[in-house]
């Protein structure tokens, strides 16, 4: 597959072009302003992968849309005008958009929902992150949105608790924890644990650097090539939805 | 709900028993062929848990489907013509038969196979278990089913590594190794890792008693209640399949 | 060796004399006020242990005095008075006293404190901790004494953070952090973590019961046999004094 | 200090030398034979740490003698010649030679023999470790040392299991079992279990990279500064000899 990377000399950008390759595709345009990157797709482009910044999305989805090919997009913070461009766009083409493409945390993602739903509320929840010591605020986004997945589960809504200390007395039924470790230069540990009466699960994630959404990208790209127009999400590309 | 337990006089039937309020039901004839145990099931009895023994269960099954209530069975070694006349009365009630009843283990086998489906074969798999010193056998029964599990998502012939010595080279793709630890009074740990280039995901239970497996029979009886007539496992009880 | 115990008709002293035989001990003296128990102990003990309560603590070790014997005590809320008792009985025979007999808990308590020294104010620590839904205050008495020996490692006052949220900022250099887990019937988790920049380092422990606590005073009695007259904890047991 | 890097152009040089300044440390010759690197120490090196190449290392403590200053070998595989000058050296200026300088990874060694000493062989050891799937040895070199550690510990000579399958039957009182993980790019993760009837204790390291062993040569050659001649370990540098 040939594909296209906008926001090429950004992090991301950047890792993208040096994972495509493993993922069995080929990156026939850099795409971005800064000097020596691309300013065109060429011809033959089969797909587009966007990280650059979200006033550029509008015109890469239009551009997306012209040449009939999928775009994945990965920038965040867009306007209600700008995602309405977006929605549009996927009434002809295949956009997938996610705020984190990482297969190991969409995945648990998932899981954490369905362990609630399954197990059920005898199932105490603990969420427990660590990262490293310059990280500044707590917990992780990612941790809150595993929590949240849970209360999902339930049917409740989220309400958290941060730590404990003193005589907080017994457990009560439903709480649901999250703890934040801050230590040296961990990149990023997530573990979700349901703590039953007779038996424990824990679903567990450890991050080892940024390449985990950049491959999760080029994933998406791959799923979405052929499929009908759509909004579709990293629930789609796992197979979850 | 009203229940009989057969094999009452057994440890899992014991455990049954006590365990039977906490899950929301009333044990009315705790049967077994000991002395100060029943022998019938009362008028009203709305369901029945087995776990005698595989000569007692087609009888079980024939009187649940007199009463057409439905059937919970934990007895194993079933002959060929015990497990026919199990599946002619799923014809007429709700019968759940599944190997191992515990709620978290087979969560986690379901979740093994969709995350070797999901994350693929990229995604290194080393099955680690450990159990108490006294047992005898190695790997653990349920890490086989985990292994299995991950075969089969990958849709691969289960085909295992345990354990590594010497120079053994770079780790072959697709390789599926199960570890077993052993020592103490372990009751019984089970972690199933998926390791990427860029993450690992880990999927961990932790048993605390045999309590498990009488918790989740308890619950698959009371899912059961009101089912359609049916061959059922513990996959339908927790709503995958 | 032949040992009494005092207390024999509480939890800890019934699993004293249901592991002294394991521990290569004859206990020749069960002693309570309760029924069925023993008031004296006979001609020829050779040691004893105190898990009665502290107001009668006193008499016990001026017994042991007069005897010869060594006594391990595991009463605790001792009033000075009583403690003076215990600390002039120590001039005369070896008496062991110590708030906590787990071999495990001491030898991490120990290397808590090694590694705090060792690997300096570099390497940020974490404590976590966590026990059964009905545990009523937080953190464990056991993880503040973690986080105590840490800080006695690094010299400095113990001053603990219990959690984390919101937009705390960046670690502060030399902070300690407890954060106290609940759920289920765990029994009693520990972990220590030091995070350095380029590694991490891990101390563990998992009970799995009180017998860790009866074990260690079986284990302190033995010791205390032969040695010379002093007051000891379980630190000296361990060879670390 | 002022210190001199004998292989300044090697990847452990170049950390060294990146890593100095943290250490509290001023690099004032980057020694070795590529272009743009410099050939000699000026006048005012304190001390030096080797990373070059055995060869090199005689005339390098030699150089050391004349300036009399502390000495750090990092160097491996030395003739029986070479190590007879290092020895020599070693009764002028203090020597630091040690085969891993991972402050983590020496304290758990150490920590794994204390372990083995005050748990003694009632515990059950477990050694685990995971790296990454392109390592071709197992177990590693550290895993055997943390088991030769165990086993020294407890006075019996080294001798381990490397995995289990089939009807293995009961573990013998006194196996220490050594297991190896692969997948994905873990650097190296090591886990020493004792596992006993009442309680587990787990001794943890985790590499983030080969940072570790810069920083701890480092470390080495501070604490060396204006010690007594000898020859030196890692074991002395921790204050654990």
């Amino acid at each position: 597959m040939k594909i296209a990377i906008n926001g090429a000399a950004g992090r991301m950008g950047k890792m993208l072009v040096s994972l495509a390759k493993d993922a069995g595709m080929e990156v026939i345009a850099r795409v971005d302003i800064a000097e020596g990157y691309d300013s065109v797709w060429p011809e033959g482009t089969e797909g587009v992968i966007d990280f650059s910044y979200h006033t550029a999305t509008p015109a890469t989805v239009e551009e997306a849309v012209k040449r009939n090919i999928p775009c994945v997009i990965g920038t965040t913070g867009l306007t209600a005008e700008e995602q309405e461009i977006v929605n549009k766009a996927a009434e002809k083409i295949p956009v997938v958009q996610s705020g984190n493409y990482s297969l190991g945390i969409n995945f648990l993602l998932e899981m954490a929902r369905k362990a609630a739903e399954v197990l059920g509320k005898e199932y105490d929840v603990e969420v427990v992150e660590m990262h490293h010591k310059h990280k500044k605020d707590a917990p992780s986004g990612t941790a809150l949105m595993l929590a949240k997945s849970v209360a999902e589960g339930r049917g409740v809504a989220p309400d958290f608790v941060y730590g404990r200390s003193g005589e907080v007395g017994e457990r009560p039924a439903g709480e649901i924890a999250v703890h934040a470790l801050r230590g040296g230069s961990v990149v990023g540990d997530h573990t979700v644990m349901f703590a039953g009466d007779v038996e424990r699960v824990e679903l567990v994630h450890k991050a080892q650097g940024r390449e985990a959404f950049a491959a999760g990208a080029l994933k998406a790209l791959g799923w979405a090539k052929g499929r009908a127009p759509g909004m579709y999400t990293m629930r789609d590309v796992l197979g979850f939805a």
